[in-house]
């Protein structure tokens, strides 16, 4: 197929491989070229505009990072909006907005164009290695048409109902994950306060109703003081400062998620934002 | 060996069971006898005290309800502490205080006794099904001496430090679990209220980094409206609130443990205390 790909960041650069690895035409687009070089390499065509990576195209992906970029990529005066032609399917994999989803949705139909949101899960690694769990939100054909895509990038790939609800879907799994990353931190923080070693309480705990991928994947990283960003701070900020505007726009009260929102904050506040989610630990 | 058991509660039963099944000497102590009768009948002895059913035992379990009770168990005055004689090892499985584990400890020294502290979790299924994880704080010959009989009821044993490390390392697990259950709550709850269906949302989320027991476990069982007690609401409030006396004791903020054991007795206050722990997604 004849794929647009805007947005070549550690996530886009690795999906976007997939994609050329797997004989489609790519056009790419990124704000940062140097970001695109290793795919220019690998045969894909380079656009100057988001415009250009949509022209002709049949399936346009971005992934940006906020949802003002995803504003500007979308209806900027030079961008997907501004010539998007009949019948082709717009997909965002950015974790963004739910409303704004709907807003592009819309004006893809009104324009007789389809879309989908589908944010992923997964990580830098998971992108690599195309084992990216891939959230959708949008009508069913335009997602029938774009699975055998996503199938390349990842393994589990659910359409969760009309627009909106891939980002929906995504703000359930941070939201799950930002108060159980409190429950870890203050568990590991415990057990050093009393005087235990973390590793060894690991030990009991972690194949338990204790037991979480957070708890199995970070409280390691906790505990060697190694704060490297898997996913960064600011990164989940972002998201969580989204999950919390929707549960209240929803009439949702949400006191976890209000405080590991909170509790991120500090830690941006205190120069945290460029570390790994784990560095919450140190806030204990 | 000759073990005592005080204790035949819906765990302690299944525990002394197993301990009767391998061939052990066993005589049992319960509040209300007729909870012990299933020993009874497989030829466990009564006795109706504590103190009786220490006199002339090698071990000697407990697992009562509230830490007062464990006091009562071994400070009262027909109970462990009047008739241990030397060389007895004395087991509290029960969630209990840390603290008062130690003091048990100090007794027992002073008495040329032992002392273990040694909580579980794995549930009611855990205990029947001798899958237990089994937390443990004390001296390392008597957890030697005690380790075969432990391996009758569970399977990850480990002895955390000195007295009271097994009452830390529960309250590591109930801590991971309190916020987590925050997460699951929250982020079901926001699957409803945005039009998702939660059970496709699992699909999506549950192998990823949002993935934990709780929500694997647990969150099905809310979607279902199950509350049915695995383990009851007031008994985590119990531990929650041990675990929360016990961070402030060490000088540790634990805001995540603080606002779930709030949660929490919200939930008990307008009915929930016999509920299972899922209950939680209720006030949502």
């Amino acid at each position: 197929m004849n794929v647009g790909f805007i947005g070549t960041g550690v996530m886009g650069k690795s999906m976007a491989g997939h994609l050329l690895a797997a004989g489609h035409d790519l056009v790419v687009y990124n704000r940062t070229k140097g970001k695109a070089q290793e795919l220019l390499d690998a045969g894909a065509t380079w656009s100057d505009t988001p415009q250009g990576a949509t022209s002709d195209r049949d399936v346009v992906f971005t992934i940006v990072g906020f949802p003002a970029d995803v504003e500007e990529v979308y209806f900027g005066s030079d961008g997907v909006f501004a010539s998007a032609s009949d019948g082709v399917i717009l997909v965002d994999m950015t974790t963004s907005r739910p409303d704004l989803a709907v807003r592009i949705a819309e004006t893809a139909e009104a324009k007789g164009l389809s879309a989908l949101d589908a944010p992923v899960s997964g990580g830098d690694v998971g992108a690599r290695e195309a084992r990216l769990s891939i959230m959708v939100g949008g009508p069913e054909k335009a997602f029938a048409t774009v699975k055998p895509l996503f199938e390349l990038m990842g393994r589990n790939i659910v359409l969760q109902g009309p627009a909106g609800s891939g980002q929906h879907t995504k703000m359930c799994n941070q939201i799950a994950i930002a108060s159980g990353m409190l429950g870890v931190c203050e568990s590991m923080a415990y057990a050093k306060a009393s005087g235990l070693d973390p590793e060894v309480v690991l030990k009991s705990i972690e194949s338990g109703a204790a037991g979480s991928w957070s708890l199995s994947n970070l409280a390691p990283r906790m505990i060697a003081d190694n704060f490297a960003p898997g996913f960064y701070v600011k990164h989940f900020i972002k998201d969580l400062s989204i999950a919390l505007e929707s549960a209240e726009a929803l009439g949702l009260e949400t006191p976890g998620l209000a405080l590991a929102k909170a509790m991120y904050e500090r830690l941006a506040e205190q120069g945290g934002e460029d570390l790994g989610t784990q560095a919450l630990y140190k806030l204990y």
